[in-house]
């Protein structure tokens, strides 16, 4: 380590920052709502998304410390690093094989009105979903595939939970998230923006390609076995079908909701 | 339970049956090839197969003897059904919340080269993947999207992995598999059958939607990090991208095989 800080060794594992990051490993978010992540992929992501995100400070093992010395480098002048032994640093981690890396990161917050107006907008609506991997292959698909924001309605597993922030592959800091909205002035919103809302519903004879998904949408997807409830796929104003082979039931969700943003970045010729 | 045979209760946990089920339920598979699976949703999928699967055999914990009573009557009058303590299947399950019933199921081999040789063959190889939940995923997406077969090369994880077969949601009992293909043999094959080869590769500069896809074809896809090895990318006739937002990297493996699935299907008129 040159030019910054040293980190900061650290023994005694009731030391508060440990505090902050084993509940934060654990919920994946810490009181303030930062983001706690682990392992050297995430923060690099954190630290590619310097536009969005604020890496405030970071925990490493002992050897780790070596190991990824070039990355605690790039952090922010202001940010706290914590040294902890291995051991310690392994009670922490909630992944199987501890890199012996994680950071708490803070989010900036987005403007969804200002989203929503946008002549391209499109929302990626999560309903219900309890799948949190399933959850975050939604936002890395959203984000390679031009959606402007993801939203998740009210029981609908946490975006930020740890298994959903690893299998978005660091684009949860990309990608504007909006959790835990409350259905109804959801609608409402969508509606006074002339915000389309599209809803995925394989019980309909609508086939997806055959629907103009050009302009600002909203494209709603529900869980795989119960779908949308009948209150939520009310609210759209077309309900599309991924085509599918008879006898077979329905797609994965996370494959649903990238098939439905590939048809539509399709149809508006693949201008991100 | 009327009709059939009454479940055979079994005390010792040294029975010849429960080491088949243990090692099966663990492996994915027996030493006879069969698959062992787990829960109502699986059994009742290959009890649908009829025609391509054949179940042998059925454990029950006691509770579910009753619980799943009109299913058990629904197996071959030829299938052995052996009953345990709900102690005893717990520590046999391999699943979080064990559900009390796991079947041997014997898939019946079906022929590559009159598959190969059909005008709308459609394969999908795996090639090197490692998570068995999105080959899994695949597995699915194939079947809901018209692939005619799955294929796996050397060195990818096993299509009957309990994992993989769990996140195929049943249709691996459904579509014709061959895992553990020898790649080169697999070329030659594929060839002298005339099926195109199409390779997925993020780096190529020829958009998916703007290739031809009707016709025998048969899509490679990679790991999601590596990609596919040049020995592997330098036999297809095709490089082929989903063209993704500047500054991400990709989709996950599934997702972007069941999106090249989903714009074949497409091309194809969604005939299945």
């Amino acid at each position: 380590m040159t030019g910054r800080q040293q980190p900061r060794e650290i023994i005694s594992p009731r030391n508060p920052i440990l505090k902050v990051f084993r509940r934060g490993l654990a919920e994946g978010v810490t009181r303030e709502g930062w983001l706690a992540v682990e392992g050297p992929f995430l923060v690099e992501e954190a630290l590619r998304a310097a536009q969005r995100a604020v890496v405030h400070s970071a925990l490493v093992s002992r050897t780790a410390a070596e190991k990824f010395c070039a990355l605690l480098r790039r952090l922010p002048k202001e940010a706290e690093i914590a040294q902890v032994s291995d051991r310690l640093f392994g009670q922490l981690a909630q992944t199987q094989s501890p890199q012996g890396i994680a950071a708490l990161v803070e989010l900036r917050s987005d403007n969804l009105d200002a989203i929503l107006a946008g002549g391209d907008a499109l929302s990626l609506v999560a309903c219900g979903l309890q799948d949190p991997g399933n959850l975050g292959t939604m936002m890395r698909s959203a984000q390679a595939l031009g959606a402007t924001a993801l939203l998740t309605l009210e029981d609908t597993v946490s975006p930020f939970n740890p298994k959903a922030v690893r299998a978005s592959a660091g684009t949860v800091f990309h990608l504007p998230i909006f959790p835990d909205q409350a259905a109804r002035a959801l609608f409402v919103r969508l509606r006074a923006a002339k915000v389309r809302i599209v809803a995925a519903d394989r019980r309909s004879p609508s086939p997806l390609a055959q629907a103009d998904l050009r302009g600002p949408v909203a494209i709603l997807i529900g869980q795989e076995s119960a779908g949308l409830p009948p209150e939520i796929s009310h609210e759209a104003s077309l309900l599309l079908s991924i085509p599918i082979r008879a006898g077979t039931d329905s797609v994965n969700a996370a494959t649903a909701a990238s098939i439905f943003l590939y048809e539509t970045a399709r149809q508006r010729g693949f201008k991100y």
